[in-house]
């Protein structure tokens, strides 16, 4: 089959590898209908996520068709299309009884893409399919669901969920690029009372507004002042990161109320500065997390109703051949405005136009 | 009445000031029987908290009697021997209306040696007085029941609470001061597993092992290693920082689990570094704050039941008008082995010895 | 002054009554711009509830202005437009410490045209005016605004949190008269999945589709084998009881999945029977509650937001003199289709009309 | 193998039946090492669960050592000791994703001497073996352990949890047989400020003491009126109906405080009055609920750690050969002052002598 392959740093390539087969008893293998790729993915090839090895298939979001399955694995059957999760739970660590399946100490969490084959490619073996995948109905599109393996569950448990937002609430939100977009429609679902959007770029504030912002505000023109003007000086209630650099966590440090919480989703690579000589008498909430993805099945619910605008963030879509391509325009998203580009197998109709 | 007046960083005396008299419809006027030193006055005395104007009488902690009450004073009068806390809200705003006083905005938090005169001082006035005031039963001694105007509460709701402790768990204390002491022995109600503590200073690592705690650690011991080894690599449930510092608030970041929380106890005068780069996977909770101090009644509730250490916090008693002698001691814990020093007007039985 | 006095089981008249002065510290005077009727006030006059006393001006629902306050009073002023809330709390007991108003044991709770003069009258005396009364924007309409002294607050509190409505949930609301259908609306705020409704009247039913409700049933067509379909068998997440007889109360017993909530709105004046051979096994969660309306500055800034549709549920308005021929038209629904009827003084603009 | 049969209702034996296999990939063979017997395996005894087919194995407790596990399990594996849960879930439904296993729609749940052969036995296939069975330290003793397998865990979730028992609390538990004597150990690791407890037996007042009941009140000396006068008219925090008869479910509805919460443990099998002619307006929460056995593991760790007090549960103990003589014992607890009776297999050491 054909897969994008990781050789090291900068380098990978959409080549010939071996189809993989079931190997162990939770195993299935799915045909990759949809897949999409992850600003993490980018990380990975700039060789800032060393545990990923050269010669690693990369990709941990995918929607498909079950073809075959191992022994172990009862909820999903060959000829099932399901959503793949980017998460993996064994179901059976202290961790997975809780729901906590991104931090499974049983050989899963997220390893798609990670330590193991992921689902760039016309074929992927899933492990512990009982917990990883997800039946989908036939009315749901692939270019919509396939933003449920990863960024909206993100959205909605690293961000919403953490941030125990609730009605009423001032929401803002640091960063409007895919995650901090899923971010605005998941925070939603608990009807703030207005959602604050902070991003360099004015195509990214045009679509917060459009996924339901209240407020957008450039980076550039002191959005924690506005926060405070907004508030008569108190500051947001919850607070989302959905950067991933010291600077953007530390403003959202300085966005949010006394009593608030502060809920990082960015994936950081260097530390920040934590002000605790202001901080430590605010009665502040800090979250971090990978998801878990509990919250898939309820948010599957939601598309499937027409209750989530997943579609709104897609902006490109391609052959899943062209997967080198759409690399390029989702790594130069300043000159292609570029959100989510979704990848789709020939023999599928194509999904949405993009937005415009 | 005599005071302890602060006159500016490393300034104060024990001198005669005016008496206080109501000046509010919520306002009572309390004589103090029975007061304590906390670490934040000697921050004050240091001229680390600048909001502290010269002329202003030192203490948020205090035992005595009503001697005054003021029109809208309902709950308590004239006779009534009381426990004054340390936050006076407004009972008015929106955080006073959640029971979080400590951030009231209505006027109230923490004003008492602070915004306004305080409780080292023969008299104090108290602010929202029915908020502020808690009888106090006779058979509960006030050297025991001064601990409940501020380290108590502040170890149980910013340490216990916010770290969410629960039956079973690994919990680890950065700090066996008198708020990490206060730490364990709130912790202990909500029987975790095991309690590990750690300190510089092994007279401190002994009241530790008195209070309960399961495991002690000297600090220069790499005691996060210790964490990991007695769990199995996993790291703490809960860690509570109590000391202050930017090191101490980075090595509880360090002994923590996945799904952990880290609870910050400690003043902080400078910022810690977040290292986010490893911490943002890891599903971590950490929270900051002052204390709100609605659990009071019901800790004062379980110290008359004999279910709170208290009097194993105090090593030291002093008459009302040695002050300046009981700051000397408690300012050097090095060489006095001084925990909670404790003073009492005269014409009161004297506490118990000091622990040995 | 004019007022409705309740003068024993039956009997009520709109008579001149002395007016209204200051009594207590707390108290405020407040002349009534908008009111309302509820279906306590009904049951009121039944001589269901008899710890009214003849004597008694009815009615705890009000929009109007201050026009006097007593010396405690700080939040508000003459000349103030404010909410007056069914609830009035002392701010002090363990209760009001907690926010749980409506439970008040310091001579708060629901007192107004309870166990003493009410709000349908020309002016009315409010108790603890500080956590009473809300100041009001001039642009919320007070026909809209009245809807959140009691009804609102009482959906969303003692229906919605009480019972946990959770993004993607099923809800179902068992009676939709004016209580059925602000829980319709307020169990929005939290995106259910599908609110299922039920009750006898088609016209309640059509009220309940154009506040949102997916699914509606006529009570007679066994709503719970629907929700039994529409569920797989489980049974609804959440099921809310707005009508105040014993069967509906089973009802709801009977359409809550396993591990869900019954959350009980409605008013009873006889016991149920509660099926514990069948329920003991489902993990049942079923709550009570009068409400204690700290939801109401949230609420109001929903309002106020264009957030609430509160309007839709007042059919019919009236001078405030016609106070009797608004009972009559609220006590026969069945003939008048009346939801909430709303009473304004006759120098105010009139409310929109009848929703169609 | 022996085990013991049920043959319908009142009819049982000690019988030779054939030795278990693994069917299901999931499946473990157990030998018994201890096993007890559960109110509710007299329950079935007399007819009252008649999902119990005539020919099944009864028991749903025991401790032992896997012989032979199926391809899919991986957390235990021949040699070892463990505990079998009384509920195995599938792990993959909805439930078991959230820790629900009682509810478990995949074929778990309990099914142990229900649906399937139970523990009473020589040998005991379990289903679900990696979420239903527990490694065992070698140093706890089965006697103890095999508390474990349902009432502790049904204690703590059912009673504790659900009643949200805090530090502080009042605590009333109506019945002192084995599940409410469980129920006070569990709610101990709260710190309740108080626990009431009562029932009609001497013998089980006396149990109740020793496990660290404060008060204790003879069911026939108005135990309602007793939790009146000790809560200044309040009523009690946290009430646990531990018999499981309309009677004192109806007294716990009256022993609670406004606010507080009802958590019924008992196995009813006839309807109970709800008077919401009163309730509706005290703000209750009533909880109902099988275990799920989430919390299996900590309580494990406590039993090892010596902090809870299983062993003062047994009164008797047999070999395991004795079962009916045990049967017979412990069902007439007014006669023998049986709590638990514990049967062991011939080959281990006998556990501890009665307590006396």
């Amino acid at each position: 089959m054909k897969a994008l392959v990781y050789h090291g740093p900068g380098e990978s390539a959409w080549e010939t590898v071996p189809d993989p087969d079931v190997k162990e008893a939770g195993d299935a293998v799915v045909r990759v209908d949809t897949t999409t790729i992850c600003g993490t993915d980018l990380h990975i090839l700039k060789g800032d996520v060393p545990e990923v090895r050269p010669g690693t298939v990369l990709g941990h979001e995918a929607v498909g068709e079950v073809v075959e399955t191992a022994s172990g694995v009862v909820s999903v059957r060959p000829g099932d299309r399901v959503l793949v999760s980017c998460i993996s739970g064994c179901g059976r660590c202290r961790f997975c009884r809780e729901g906590a399946y991104g931090q499974c100490r049983g050989g899963g969490g997220w390893v798609l893409g990670h330590h193991i084959n992921g689902t760039q490619a016309e074929y992927v073996r899933v492990p512990n399919a009982d917990v990883s995948l997800h039946p989908l109905p036939a009315a749901v599109p692939g270019a919509d669901a396939v933003l449920l393996s990863d960024i909206f569950p993100t959205a909605y448990e690293v961000g919403v969920l953490n941030g125990r937002v609730r009605p009423g609430d001032t929401v803002a939100i640091v960063g409007a690029g895919p995650i901090g977009l899923a971010a605005i429609a998941a925070a939603r679902l608990y009807s703030p009372g207005r959602i604050i959007v902070t991003d360099l770029a004015p195509a990214r504030l045009d679509a917060a507004k459009r996924l339901g912002a209240d407020v957008t505000v450039n980076a550039g023109e002191d959005p924690a002042r506005l926060v405070d003007d907004l508030t008569d000086g108190l500051g947001a209630d919850v607070v989302m990161e959905a950067v991933g650099v010291p600077e953007t966590f530390e403003l959202c440090t300085r966005m949010v109320r006394p009593g608030g919480h502060v809920a990082n989703i960015g994936v950081h690579g260097r530390p920040a500065t934590l002000h605790l000589e202001d901080l430590w008498i605010r009665n502040l909430t800090i979250t971090t997390g990978l998801v878990d993805t509990f919250s898939t099945p309820m948010l599957l619910e939601m598309l499937a109703a027409g209750r989530l605008p997943a579609s709104s963030l897609v902006t490109h879509s391609f052959p899943l051949h062209d997967m080198e391509r759409a690399y390029e325009v989702f790594a130069h998203p300043a000159e292609t405005d570029a959100l989510k580009v979704v990848l789709t197998s020939e023999n599928l109709p194509q999904p949405p136009l993009p937005i415009t």
